[in-house]
């Protein structure tokens, strides 16, 4: 028998009666844990690293990532996602480059930086969600004399684990410095329901750049208006939400990550839900608390919490509580593991 | 063989070999003929019908349809499309009734009344679009002491002559008679690239029950601009468009009709083209002409014509010239028979 | 109002009000009528035209179309399908050509044709269902010295009357004269769950040219049998069917035509059904007797009757009855005419 | 600066600067390697373990895993994929359970186990493609006196390593011991464009529960003899190859695997490709050799290699060279990581 495990090894096989139990659970049995990161203890380590860490070219971005403890000596959130907050000096540029992995940013304070996505300028503002779909050139620059922070979403891990990520630098300056309020995308795209005659096939990622947190706000706020008047639109009593979508399918925004912004009303509770797949939230504003899994964690403006994969969640508002959201799921749907049971 | 042609017809066959021509011409040979219909003429005949005919169960509503002439007896526009002016009295209303077949109604001038769609009490506006996808009871009320008129468009002749349609009578009046400037449905769906999370599976039919001018105007106008910046998003020089489109499934607004708005710069003028397929054009502001086959007709405020399939057609503005298009491209693309040859 | 009614006319328009009844029925009021034509009458007729009728260009075929009486001058057998018996004559030829409509034939007796179709020789045998999707060139030519007649099926209506049709003629004789027992896109395609690695992107429209009897009496016969075995497969008890598909995406062989095959055990009967959209049938082997509505009709081998939209339909075996059936069923799904009401 | 390391350790926080370059490299940089089992050395020590270990419950399968070098300590052959040689002794059963996690088996030599899929009895035989879709309870019986291999194929490191799988143990016996030549879901399903008409919605998973031999050498000799006839239907010359495929889609046999079957005359040889994705081969029968990379290697019947994503592979074949394919083609395409640059 000895002889045997030792052929096993020396094959390059591994017998799957030893192995049955960690690799097919009964149900998810995440490495990665349940999460919560307070917003001011990110926020002084990247005003920190933006006196001490100079941005360009090589690391190309200032770009502080949550590290899962259970998923070390990774710096992934999550399996599939990555989520970091970026900071940028005053008059500073972090240089373009592309990538295939898909990414967006997500700004709950500050303003004054731009993103030059494929050659248009994108105003980044507070409240507003910013795309860069994969193999889309992008760099940053700030216009003002204060720093700016805010969050970076990918699918970084997916890509790098999967092996199916690539990688390319562009100019150490971008590419167009002029500084619109609103990007050449939303003047073509962000009208309700209009489509330019002009646009090509459906895509598999939104040619939104930005979309608004005017928008956003407004879409929440009626949600919760219309259940006051009787009408069914919420998920749940007093839980507003809407997802972010490609306006040429009306799928996600990504191919691999969704986006979605939840308001609850305060004194509202979600009813706890697990989901197969994984997700990352901010508090955008109030406080509040949440569970994840057995474990109550308070909340307030810019913390950031993970759930993984089939861990129970629920929310509790204390003032009105707004969060940003953005999970795997259109992974986890595109390959039919979603399916309830 | 005159015994033989005498058993074809006892029973009840017919040889193809003398009909192939007419049955399979080398081109399409609409019955349909291009035609123009001005539109100071049929808003006075839509006044005089508000005089002498009343508005009520049975007839359901004062529609007026253009009975295109190559298509007599019937009161078709195209094979497909019925396209027709309604006239509403100060404070009349129109029953509500549902049926199978896809409607929507344009509004080139006046307000005041509300067209109420499952419930839902639609404003209807200068500029608007309004939607009624198949089996939504729907019914009008005029809350104002002017009259109102509009254009309806429908999959009537489709549904009919392939007998498709089905058809039921409502309430006698309209189920909500409140007077909100905005529907529900727009509070949920008319924000860019927001979808309500408690969204259902996509839907063939758009949610969105108007598509409001301001919307509109202001897509077409940035078009235009961004085409005077350098950029390509018009269809041809000084030609904008937008499609209407469902923002569950990012693709045409019914299941069966295209909606379409058209802006060409003052002494623009478009390419000639031709299409599989029919479509209905009323001009919403200014003044031009229209070359359909070999004619050129003049155009203005108001004026709708229509172009029957493969007839080529091409457009010369002289003021800056606003068109709203609906065609059956839906059809014809579903279909397959949309490809180029 | 005289005048009003007069100038209606006069600007080519007409009130929808005295129409309402007749254009949009509270269900599907069709003017095709329910009818069976005998097999026998059709081959008598079929024959006569073979003895006097030549087979050339400009006639292109020797097919006698099932003229629907409710559609009368046309010789449509419903508003979107024809029917026809085509005859070859010993040795003849019936030259290329190709139309956007598309078209399939069904053979009940005989074998000795060859269908050619973009140069691919197709042999016609007893049961076989042989597919010309839209645009593809074909001819067809006789290579023994007996007759051979078949039944063609086509969207010719629905593109005439929506004007979407084109028209080509190719050579006069066939392409390639060669006799293989099976096509080339069999030996390509025809292998169950099986692609070719070098296709390209899933197409609208079948690439299989021939459906074999063969396959689809095994097909029928595991059903029976299964429902034997007590597992639940068949339609209904006693009642095997199959749907003719399209390997490339699992959906109908032609984008308007659904084709499909039912056996029902002696003695077996099927439920009244009515379904949006119309159909033909053809008796392949068997004694039975149709309902239509309240009228029952004898049927026997070779025997053709049509099902006009909502019209209610049921089957009664005496003897094993196989039946050939195909529909517009694709139009109606892809139009979204079809929900259950 | 060396505090700010600290803290960014103490507060589950990297900085992406320090890890750029292996996060997100130029091109895939995978961590798995190019590695070739050969079929004799894991034969050897599958039937050592057969004889040293019981199969039942708990350690559930006799399967031993292909254990990529890179890849250590886990047992996957890719980041995506699992694949094993599974060994049943005589008369000896493998209890039944299910998993979401998507699985299939390929049978290089030998006959006499029944693999019974929800209830429905499905032989496996040399050349046979066997499916267990996700969720489906399964087990396995050899109904003979030898003992029996095979490969298993699962997506099992996917969803390990993502949080996305089930698992629920099924009896201990077979549900279903009779050994019927072709399964029940062959009767209904597998038969060449055909449909039953019973069937429900398109699903995910092909519901053929086995792609036998005689099909696939069929559909393979067929492009060969097609290719000397003139016809291009191969991949290039001398190379066969099919997709198995769902009927219900037209798409791959399971929502995260891709199976393919590739054929080379003697002689062949492919031309250099590189793919973003991994994959696995098995010979399955011939001689030959595969360059991965920059390295060459003799392949004879049973041996299996796998290609890490993005490392150029290439075939040559000394004589006839029968190859079976599986790999996560369909996860990289749903995603969209596949865009060619």
């Amino acid at each position: 028998m000895d002889r045997l495990y030792a052929d096993f090894a020396r094959n390059s096989t591994a017998p799957l009666w030893t192995q049955t139990t960690d690799l097919m659970p009964a149900a998810p049995a995440p490495a990665a844990v349940p999460h919560v990161w307070k917003w001011s203890e990110l926020l002084d380590i990247a005003r920190r690293s933006g006196d001490l860490v100079p941005v360009g070219r090589g690391g190309e971005r200032r770009a502080i990532g949550l590290a899962n403890p259970g998923l070390a000596p990774t710096a992934y959130a999550t399996p599939t996602l990555w989520c970091a907050i970026q900071w940028l000096g005053p008059r500073e540029t972090a240089p373009e480059h592309r990538h295939a992995q898909n990414a967006f940013r997500f700004v709950i304070e500050g303003e004054g930086v731009w993103t030059v996505v494929d050659g248009d300028p994108v105003a980044m503002r507070r409240g507003d969600l910013l795309m860069t779909p994969g193999w889309c050139f992008h760099g940053h620059h700030n216009e003002t004399d204060e720093p700016m922070a805010w969050i970076d979403g990918l699918d970084v891990p997916l890509a790098h684990d999967l092996d199916f990520g690539f990688f390319e630098f562009g100019p150490e300056t971008v590419t167009d410095t002029s500084t619109p309020p609103i990007s050449r995308s939303e003047r073509v795209w962000a009208h309700p329901g209009l489509t330019p005659l002009s646009a090509q096939a459906p895509s598999g990622s939104t040619p939104i750049a930005a979309y608004r947190w005017e928008h956003t706000d407004r879409a929440l706020a009626e949600q919760l208006l219309l259940e006051r008047e009787g009408h069914a639109v919420t998920v749940e009593p007093g839980h507003a939400a809407v997802k972010y979508t490609n306006p040429t399918t009306g799928g996600d925004v990504l191919p691999t990550i969704r986006c979605e912004f939840h308001r609850l009303r305060a004194g509202a509770a979600t009813a706890p839900r697990r989901e197969v797949g994984s997700s990352i939230w901010q508090v955008f504003q109030g406080d509040g608390r949440v569970t994840l899994g057995t474990e109550e964690r308070a909340l307030t403006t810019g913390d950031l919490f993970v759930v993984p994969s089939w861990v129970p969640w629920s929310l509790d508002a204390e003032t009105e509580l707004d969060l940003f959201r953005f999970s795997d799921a259109p992974v986890v749907e595109k390959l039919q593991y979603h399916r309830p049971r």
